[in-house]
């Protein structure tokens, strides 16, 4: 098994050949052969498929030339046995949202080879596809954020209810916290077990917390799943949406590698995190509908600034739906040459 | 005419007896008296009533006790002059968007004696009957959150349009930013002029940017905004929302007082900002939500960290609509508990 892909020897902090590159959503709507398969299949019914999560999570691989492939999932899927009714609508909801004791108690912790076993058969058939090519990734979502889903019943604007439960039945929210945090556990591991080389944490809504909440009510239950899953030679992203404000802390919650937002420098996130981690990021998604001309420029500069180890070229959020597809190619062979350049130095 | 008001002693960072205290969205729906108002009138209709501004202005005075009264109003109001048709629906929309050169050069920028004498009237009313009880504060939108609705044609998810105009059409895009600031700093202008005592700059999307993008595509515009409106005694707010990334740069574009979201630690926010300049936030607006004990325990926090000059106590952003009345009433007197016990030093 090769474990000199040159994203995983970024993620370890290692010198190599040229900046890796993947994006968040990268398999998706932008992908005109994504869009066919969804014509096929609901999305919850492609998540259920390992063989068309296998197709779906190569097509960037194949189409715009990423050094990682990343399983085809929703971070909502492991939630769904716990006991929650789930939809998309296209958003995700959830009819029987998560918000008395007997609302918590009726949740279960999952036992992933029962309950998702097409995950890991995904995982297995990616890895047979891809050995040789480029690392797969795993992923789950943060127990917070998919707590924010099963509190709020989806998406919120500003997480009334979610807050309102941490501050007013803070016994209740821990409760919950720890059932989702033992299922993401089990969900992590039996994801490594079944072969992913590399791990994201997505923690989607954590940065609509204040330093002091997300301190509380989050990093210990963050730092729980990211050492329990701590798998040799298998490092963990922590990705944090919208983390400026609190890049310490989100370092101090753990990780390999820590994703950055666009909205902060990644020089200074860098320095805020510590250069003993990696980061991964941060090119503003809406980005790549500009001129490649222009998007090469940015590209350039947050490889400079990142410095010459120890980074992983990704967006700081998923691609946007309407994004062109070559100019997700051009931004990702602009990545590799000046990931290149900038590494012969005199 | 009073100007040892405790709020603007603490916008020039002197000595208070406490900490000031005002929300955005201060007069709003979370208020049953304000509801009673917009039963008998459309929003744009009570935007251009003097008297209807007037009362709902001095209500949050009234009802809740803050140390300032804001103009009622809207950020989109002088922009309607410009030539954009403006409706809500309840959100703000624009039936003819700004995309084109033409587009642009059919604007005009206002006059606001002509344009809006609505609102400098409901200045001058707001100051016969505040004066002796507390200072008004005028504001207006910053160019680049006006220019956003402008060429969006409403809110956004991630304003897609106006960055492709940014990066894809940069002359297009500054000579609307030149327009739309020259419409601003007449208009803050007029207000001073009519009797405002301070003003306050809503940046409300500019924290959507990267810092390389602020730099380049904002601060220059309200860098002139703050500095062409300046005058004696009337000091500026410069507020962006979600600005945790970007505080430096925003302190840079200027003001007297720099706007605190809760998604940065406030000692951390003034560190970045400045020592000389006043802070002004920045309590989670959602935490008003929670019981007044946990509200009370946030406050003591944030006045402690804030230091114990040149603080304003605010929301990081708007006061939501479900917020009960009397917890932002028992708010408002922690913060004076609060901001008096802790400048009895020993």
């Amino acid at each position: 098994m090769t474990t000199d892909y040159r994203f995983l020897k970024a993620c370890r902090n290692e010198p190599v050949d040229t900046t890796p590159v993947w994006l968040m959503r990268q398999a998706g709507r932008y992908l005109p052969e994504y869009r066919a398969v969804r014509e096929k299949v609901d999305f919850l019914g492609l998540c259920k498929s390992p063989e068309l999560c296998t197709e779906v999570s190569i097509q960037p691989v194949d189409i715009v030339g990423v050094d990682a492939a990343i399983l085809f999932s929703d971070i909502l899927v492991p939630v769904e046995p716990m006991g929650m009714k789930l939809d998309f609508t296209p958003a995700p909801v959830f009819q029987n949202p998560v918000r008395t004791q007997a609302d918590v108690d009726a949740l279960r912790v999952i036992d992933p080879q029962a309950d998702v076993p097409f995950v890991m058969e995904t995982v297995r058939m990616l890895r047979r596809e891809l050995e040789g090519r480029v690392p797969l990734i795993g992923f789950s979502g943060a127990p917070f954020t998919l707590v924010s889903y099963m509190v709020e019943g989806g998406g919120s604007r500003n997480f009334a209810r979610l807050k309102s439960m941490m501050w007013g039945a803070p016994a209740l929210y821990r409760e919950l916290m720890e059932k989702v945090s033992e299922t993401v556990i089990r969900y992590v591991k039996a994801q490594t077990a079944a072969g992913v080389q590399a791990v994201q944490i997505f923690d989607t809504w954590a940065g609509m917390l204040s330093p002091a909440d997300y301190l509380n009510y989050v990093l210990p239950y963050t730092m729980r799943v990211i050492q329990a899953v701590k798998a040799p030679g298998v490092p963990v992203i922590n990705f944090v949406g919208n983390s400026q404000g609190i890049m310490p802390l989100v370092a101090q919650a753990g990780g390999d590698v820590i994703g950055v937002d666009w909205r902060i420098d990644i020089a200074e996130a860098r320095r805020q995190v510590g250069m003993d981690k990696a980061v991964q990021g941060n090119l503003d998604p809406v980005a790549l509908l500009a001129p490649p001309a222009e998007t090469d420029r940015r590209v350039r500069d947050i490889i400079n600034a990142a410095g010459d180890t120890g980074h992983v070229f990704n967006l700081g959020h998923g691609v946007i739906p309407q994004t062109p597809v070559d100019h997700v190619r051009a931004m990702v062979e602009s990545v590799h040459e000046h990931g290149s350049s900038h590494r012969v130095g005199p």
